[in-house]
Order: C-alpha cells, then structure tokens, then sequence
C-alpha cells in the first residue's frame, strides 16, 4: 500500500526513484527491431506482411483498411461513445486552436523585409497501439492538433486481431478526428513503413503515439529520417492539497493514475496531517471495489508516497522538483499558485477538475512529458505538426550598410569565401 | 570541378547522395563516448579536470573563467569586430523577441477556464568548439534566443588551447550576448557536465551548440535527462536563378557554402542555359583566389551541380525535394515565389540577401535544419528555449454538464478507476 512519510524524512528519494522508472537497456529487442527496420526498408510490403501475419498471428492480404470496415464499426458502437467523442473532438479541438501561430513579416528601414512562414507538415503517421492499450481518446489527441496544424495527409498504423480486424472504437474515432487512411500494421514493421514507405504505405515526415518497447525503439532508430515525438515514460500525478482537500475525491484520483500499468506513480502533498490519513483510508476502501486493483496495489506500493509537509509553498517546491506530468492544486484558491507552478506538463485546479477530465474532455491535449521532463518539455501540440522558414529580403543600399561588418566578421572567422560573397556584390 | 547536368538527366540522384552524407555507424567512438558521461557522472570534477588536461593536452587548475580573463579579452580584440558583434546581437534580438509568445487563457460557459502557459527554460548549456571551428558567430545565435526566452541562466562550455586559455573573440561575444558563466571544457566530458552536473557546473535542462562526433554522440546519449538541438549534418545551398541571374554573385555565394567542409554541398537550378556556363566559369576563376580553395574544390567536386531546368516551377520543385538549409531565390521577383516554398531552414530573396547575410547580420537565425530535415525542423527559435504546461479549471456545474460523457470513453477504454474518479464526485 501507499506509505505516508515526513518532508522532514530525508529519504524522499523519490525523484531519483521515478527516474529509474525508465531506465531499462534493450539491447536484443534493438537487435530485432533494427532487423525489421532493414527489412522494412529493403521489402517493402511483402516485409510488412509477412511480420504482421507472423507477429499478430492473423492473415491480411491487403494493409488498408476498407470503407466498409469503418461503416461496419459504425453499426457496431453505441451511440453514447460516438456522442462523447464528437464532443471530445469540438473541445479539443477548440482548445487547439488557440495555439496557432500565424507567418509573420517584419520591415525596417531600406525596404529589409524579413520574417518567419509556418506551415503544417506534409504527411504524419499516428502510431495507434493494439489489444489492451487500444485507448480511442488518443487517436483524438494525436490526430487532431495535427489537423489543426493543416497537415495535408495523416495516416494512422495499429495492429490487425487475429480476425484482421482493427477495434471499432478505434475505427470511429479515427474518421471523427480526420484520419486520411488506416493501415492494419504494428509494431517496428509500422513504425519502418511509415519512415521509409513502402508500395502502400507513403513516406511520412512526422510519426507520433505511443507503443510498445518495439515501437519505441524503432521510433528512436529512425529519428532524423523523420521527426519523432517524445518517447513517452510511465505516468505520474502530484496532488496538493490543504486541509479543505476532500479526501474522496484525492484518493480517487491517485488510484486512476495508479491503475494505468505498474511503474505509475501517484503523490499527494499535504499540508494536513488529518487529510493524509484519511486519503490513506480512502485509497483502502475505494481500491478494493475496482477492477484493475492488483495493479493499482502495485503502483501505489512501489511509487505512490502520501508527503505531509509544512506549507503549500514547500509543497509546491517538491512538485518543481518533480515536475510530474500531472498536478492537481485542490485547494481553495488553486488560480493564486499558478505563477509559481514551474514544471508541470498539465495543472489541473480545484476540487472539479480531476485528471480524467484532461484526458478525455476539457480540451487540452492529454500526450504530455513524463518522467521528470517537463522541466524541459511540453504537452503535444499544433507546434509539434508545423515547421518554420526564415526568409530574408535586403535592398542593395541595405546591404551596403553592413557590408563592412559582415565582412569582418567573416574575416575573423576565417571564412573568406563568405568575406568574397558580400564583396563581389560591391566591386567596381 | 562543379558539374553541369540536365533536369532530363535521371541520374539526379542528389537527394540519395545528400543524405548519405550524414550516414556514419561510430560504434568505438560510442563506447569512448559512454565511457566519459559514466565517468563524469560519477567522479564530478575530477574527472571533468583529467579528461580536459589530457584531451586538451592543457594544464587548467579551474574551470570557470574569470571576470579578469575577459577584461583581457576585450583589451585583445578588435574594435571594429566588438562594433560587428554589437550590431549582430542587435539585430538578432530584434527578429527573435517577434518569436516570442504569450501565455494565454480561455474562458467558456459556466466558470471554464483554461489556457497554456509559457516559462523559458531554467538554465541552459551552449557548446562552443575550439580551435578552427571556433565561430562567434555561433555564440550569438545559440545564446539570444535562449535570452529572449527569459532562461535564468546560461551556461557556456569550450575547450581551452594548450595554454589554458579561451580565443579572446569568443569571450567578448559570450560577454555581449549575455552568457553567465563560461567553462573551459569540451568534448563529452563537457556533455556530461551539463548532463549530470559537477560540484562547479550545474546540471542544465537543454544543451545547444554545434560539436564534433564525440560531441554530438554524448549529446545523443544524455537526451532525456535534458534535451537537446537538432543534430547538425553537413551544410547545404541550392540556388534558383534565371536569366537575370548575376553569375559573378552566385558563384561567390556556391563557394561561400562549399568552404565550409568537404561534404558541403552547393547547388545552382537554373533556367538558363547561358547562367550555368556563366556561373561555371566564375567558379572557376574566383575559386583560385580564396584560401580554402581545397576544401572548396573537393565539396563542388562530390556534392555540388549546376542543373539546368524547364521553368522556375519544376525549380521550385526540385528544391522542395531537396529541401535545403539555404535557399537563395535570385530572381527578378522573388516575393512572388515565396508560398511556394514548402520546405528550407531559410530563404534568401533577390540578389542582395547573401546567405553570409543571413549567417552574420540579418537577424534570423543561422543554426538551421540541414541534409533535407527542414521537411520536419526548423530554425533554433526562442521556442526551442520555452516550456508549455497546460492548466483547467472545471466548477462543480461544469464538470457535470460532461461527467457522463467521460465515464463512456472510460469505461469503453476499461478504466474503471478513471470513470470511478468522477463518479465520487457527484455520489450522494
């Protein structure tokens, strides 16, 4: 169970201890994955399949999934989810639209005109994961800021059952976030096709989502050939609370990160001796009615902590230190500490916004650094589906103006073919 | 010598050859590599000092740089080059703080609030080579951006000369961009300085700047601990020009990025069959006279073409295939070409916007992505110096306009415990 320890207790090691988390060497399972990849790029297709017959034992002919198949997951889904997801979708992506950033231009004196183009990427792959993690609300929140991004084509990759079929759920979403074109392939074999393309599956420029070891891996070996996002660690929450936190609701919300797999990990920061007993009891009481508890169990033994400590000031201090993918501030005036939250991927405020919301509804996008990394990460965004050029315009009297300046830089440098290029334009 | 080839040619396989320029397994050098970061990491500045007296065949007692080492500096430089960099770091600033953007908050019905917010990042390392490659131009542009973005600290690392000490232009511009403190210290001992922090150095949460391949393979190995720039390939130029086209200025402006190194490449697409002869000899004639004519020959030797097209539009084309890290558009009207260009780090309109302009002077950055990653990268920006957290706030009211919604996509992705957190709240 969860373990209730002093802030004073100098064997908060927590942060050291959350680290480690990730920190596992795979040395065979890069050996396979760089097999495929080399497969993948040499075979093409005929690669793809044969890997994802053998590895998802089923037998797909043909990797695209079919119009029929979506109307038919259609037919096969209660109406409640697709209202939920059509819902989700309009919050997120109103959310995400405000992160737009336009072009720009800027002029000066001597007609110099300069600024910065921002367009979508061309193509981006969305790695959807199989079986158990096959989470709908994700194919959301990697499909649609790419959308909003303008991306011109995305193309989403998830392991076929071994029927050959792809969950319904999964099919829906994908059609109401905007997916272009599906192919049933998992696994390092997806993750090869998409850099490298093959006869069907295009070249992408971006690939994004979570999966497996394999997936990771394969992710990491072909970064450069295209861009990756974050390699995602386990998960985390921080709750803050005072003596108003009501402590149903605080260990409600530790056991739903705590459910996620084994290396989660679930902290509350009190300054309420009372209230952290209490949440203790209540983790007790409320675990045992859920389904997942053996994992819960096992997360809250080996990573959860309850910290009671002497303010929210130094509370807010060990969540700095941590920089947890998730904070939630359940005090009574949660908006008054929003300036000193330093790390944090999403902060979550009050008693009313629990980290569910944020991963399924508000807006936000729920894909955010773990691990520690939000000290120099942040959340997936439109920013991540775009790219940007600088462009340079300066008159000839421009130019003349500096051109003893850039000219000594350059010398300075040693670059005298660069001194060369600005004086050829000035020779008699 | 440069070739001359027709776009009808199919052997135009530049985009192949380009990329496998960067292609290199460095497996021994890897494990040196490693060997360092775990050695820095576990003996601190002790083994900072070793690596760096040995490596550097120095005999440095102290890493930091002294106020009275750069007093001295500025008495060693130029007037006239201090004059150059004032100028630059002006205007490099001036383009940078239009990057930068606000944190921002939304608000929707019944008392939603919502929004992201935009920190820079706490301290960050900028590595600077020694030696030949030893570029101050460089310093301004890793450095401002990091500014402009409000990092707290800026910490710069470069190996000291055989006699302890640190090239006086170097120092001034470190001084003038605004670095708080400098160490001697390079290679991967640096990286794992930064990485992992020392007694004297602290631990960082982005490093920047160019190295060599120890330097970028130590950089590669800590990303995640903290994060990390683009990992910079071999340089690239591709210009498009027409009839109008100057060959006395192009040429200068191909050499200008072929003496950079011998895998540099530089690139002519023309209209103009007259041009490419015209260009072809203005090389010639005007490499004899510069000082790395060696360098040069090799690079337009093996990585540079002048290719003669149909029309401007199939130009355009091959260079969004390509997808340089400079573009030059030296046409009549280059404006108009502009939302044409889907993919280049930077673009350099008419024919007074010499990319050496673009390195030194105009503003935008230099440090760009290169071997066909500006498909995917962009330019270092002062959003590579900022992190983004999400924040929600939800009232009771809110909240429960949606509770059921959630709990469907929880329950359909069978997390009991996340629909379970929402339940609580709304329980008699």
């Amino acid at each position: 169970m969860i373990k209730i320890v002093r802030e004073e207790n100098k064997n908060i090691n927590y942060i050291e201890k959350l680290k480690e988390r990730a920190e596992e060497l795979q040395v065979d399972v890069n050996m396979t994955v760089q097999k495929i990849l080399e497969d993948v790029r040499k075979n093409g297709d005929e690669a793809v399949l044969n890997y994802t017959n053998k590895f998802d034992s089923c037998n797909v002919k043909s990797l695209l999934v079919t119009e029929k198949e979506i109307e038919d997951a259609y037919k096969s889904v209660e109406k409640e989810f697709i209202d939920a997801i059509l819902l989700a979708k309009e919050n997120i992506e109103c959310f995400h639209r405000k992160q737009k950033n336009n072009s720009w231009i800027m002029t000066k004196d001597k007609g110099i005109t300069m600024g910065q183009t921002v367009r979508g990427l061309d193509r981006v792959g969305v790695y959807v994961p199989g079986g158990k993690a096959s989470y709908p609300s994700s194919v959301l929140m990697n499909v649609i800021p790419a959308k909003v991004a303008e991306v011109n084509e995305i193309i989403m990759v998830t392991p076929p059952s071994k029927d050959g079929s792809i969950n319904p759920n999964i099919l829906v979403a994908a059609k109401i976030a905007g997916v272009d074109k599906i192919y049933k392939v998992g696994g390092a074999q997806a993750i090869g096709a998409l850099a490298y393309g093959t006869e069907s599956i295009f070249k992408v420029d971006k690939i994004v989502g979570p999966g497996n070891i394999y997936v990771a891996l394969a992710k990491k070996a072909v970064y450069g050939n295209v861009d990756i996002d974050m390699i995602a660690g386990p998960s985390e929450i921080l709750i803050i609370s005072d003596e108003n936190g009501e402590a149903k609701y605080i260990a409600a919300d530790l056991i739903s990160q705590a459910e996620h797999d084994k290396l989660a990990s679930s902290i509350l920061v009190t300054t309420s001796e009372k209230l952290a007993n209490d949440v203790y009891k209540e983790i007790q009481r409320q675990v045992e009615t859920l389904e997942r508890k053996e994992i819960i169990k096992e997360s809250l033994k080996n990573y959860g902590a309850i910290i009671v400590t002497s303010s929210i000031k130094k509370a807010i201090e060990i969540a700095n230190t941590i920089s947890p993918e998730h904070l939630e501030l359940m005090v009574n005036n949660p908006f008054v500490y929003l300036g000193n939250i330093k790390n944090a991927g999403s902060i979550f405020l009050g008693k009313f916004s629990p980290e569910p919301l944020g991963d399924y509804m508000a807006g936000p996008n729920h894909v955010l650094p773990t691990s520690g990394t939000a000290k120099f990460f942040s959340p997936l965004s439109v920013d991540d589906f775009i790219k940007k050029s600088s462009y340079i315009y300066y008159s000839r009297d421009a130019l003349e103006d500096v051109k003893d300046k850039i000219i000594k830089i350059a010398e300075t440098e040693k670059l005298t073919a660069h001194a060369n290029s600005i004086k050829v334009r000035f020779e008699k």
